[in-house]
């Protein structure tokens, strides 16, 4: 059965799974790299964040590496959100084609929800771009339908994750809470009160400093 | 050397210390007793949350425990919050005493910051309230002075830990983070941003499910 997962969603202790600005030069805005730098140590990132990444440059092989390395298993489609895909105003750049080269770590139909959608890029590796403007139930069919059976991951930003939790759309979500205190940005949290009804939870530190989250559905959907 | 510590705060996922409408049915509004329900498994909440209680009914001693009554350990003084003493509206009320009975389980000096100050009041075992409209350093010199060389405890509730930390006053802070999203309440972390800078953070996982993070400054205050 294809499920719905989130995975190596990176939160501060506040809540914000981005700071701000949002830019070309800065991503996160003022968070900087600190949200990641647990899993830049792990054997999953020196792989390239990418189970075909060639290179070998050691990290970690613990438990942060341990949940990291779902992100890549088992995947037959990506959504994602416009900020995510790229900087404030990208819809303008007929050239932009996301972050991450010509050769993006998806290897999937990979669906970008946006209000301004474009043709669909195809680029080496196995990743396609489509743009979609969607309902999160009607994005996920479609996504469900390209991904031949295997799951679909909600790659983020935070506004796409908090839209398909309110839709009660997830079946998993790996959350990794990082101890530093953002103060501003894109909250993850809002509108969501009593999400654990839905969800058996665990969690666990790690000797990183951080704690990993899951959230694992108690009746799993079928759809 | 006397130092200002936290214990035993806790919150939720999204950040609140305490859900809303504060009521005398509901002091914790909402969130009703699911804050604390980690505390009421161990040893020391059996025990009273108090050294000195007398009745024994079990209770776990693991690491929730061991945390928890770090509570009762060493404290010279207490300072809360308005909101902490009583249901919105004590002040109106000249008999209100407390929400803890005859022997409140402090056993030391106890500073409530009110805008409505009123005379001391002596409880018995040991805890007297006196009530204080000043700021947070003033507040703390008043209560470090009756700690007679012990520690001064910062007993919450969030608005005036916040405070406290905004105001670089806090030496310690053992938080417990536990896996519900409230959506609504009073927020800890407004305000402290970057508040990992000052501090060597620590978080360990429990088998019950909550995660305690402890906060510990880096260079010692000497006040
Ligand atoms: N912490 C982490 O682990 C993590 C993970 C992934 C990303 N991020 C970061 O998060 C940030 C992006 O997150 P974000 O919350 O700002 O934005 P986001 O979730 O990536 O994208 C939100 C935007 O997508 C478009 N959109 C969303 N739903 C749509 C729908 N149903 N139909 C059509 N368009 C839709 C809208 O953009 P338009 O109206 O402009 O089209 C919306 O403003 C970036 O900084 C990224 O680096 C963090
Ligand atoms: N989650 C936990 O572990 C935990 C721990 C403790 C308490 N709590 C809960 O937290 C809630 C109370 O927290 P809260 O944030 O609403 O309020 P609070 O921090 O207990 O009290 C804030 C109030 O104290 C007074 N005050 C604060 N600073 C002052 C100053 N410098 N000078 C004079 N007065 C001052 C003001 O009241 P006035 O202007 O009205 O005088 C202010 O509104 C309760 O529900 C309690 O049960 C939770």
């Amino acid at each position: 059965m294809s499920r719905t997962r989130i995975h190596n969603l990176t939160v501060s202790l506040d809540g914000f799974a981005t700071g701000e600005p949002q830019s070309a030069e800065a991503p996160f805005g003022h968070a900087g790299q600190r949200l990641h730098e647990w899993m830049f140590a792990t054997r999953f990132w020196t792989l390239g964040g990418d189970p075909g990444g060639a290179a070998d440059g050691g990290g970690s092989e613990g438990v942060d590496h341990a949940f990291a390395q779902r992100h890549s298993v088992g995947f037959g489609a990506e959504i994602m959100g416009a900020n995510k895909f790229g900087p404030p105003g990208w819809q303008d750049d007929p050239d932009w084609r996301g972050w991450w080269g010509p050769n993006p770590p998806f290897h999937t139909p990979t669906f970008v929800l946006t209000h301004h959608p474009r043709p669909p890029m195809e680029m080496e590796g196995g990743t396609t771009f489509h743009f979609l403007e969607a309902t999160p139930a009607d994005a996920l069919a479609t996504a469900r339908a390209a991904a031949g059976g295997q799951d679909v991951r909600i790659g983020g930003g935070p506004t796409v994750v908090r839209d398909f939790l309110a839709a009660d759309l997830v079946d998993h979500m790996h959350l990794v809470q990082v101890p530093i205190v953002l103060g501003r940005g894109v909250r993850l949290w809002d509108g969501l009160e009593a999400l654990e009804d839905a969800y058996d939870i665990e969690a666990v530190s790690a000797p990183s400093g951080v704690t990993h989250l899951t959230f694992t559905r108690r009746a799993v959907s079928s759809t």
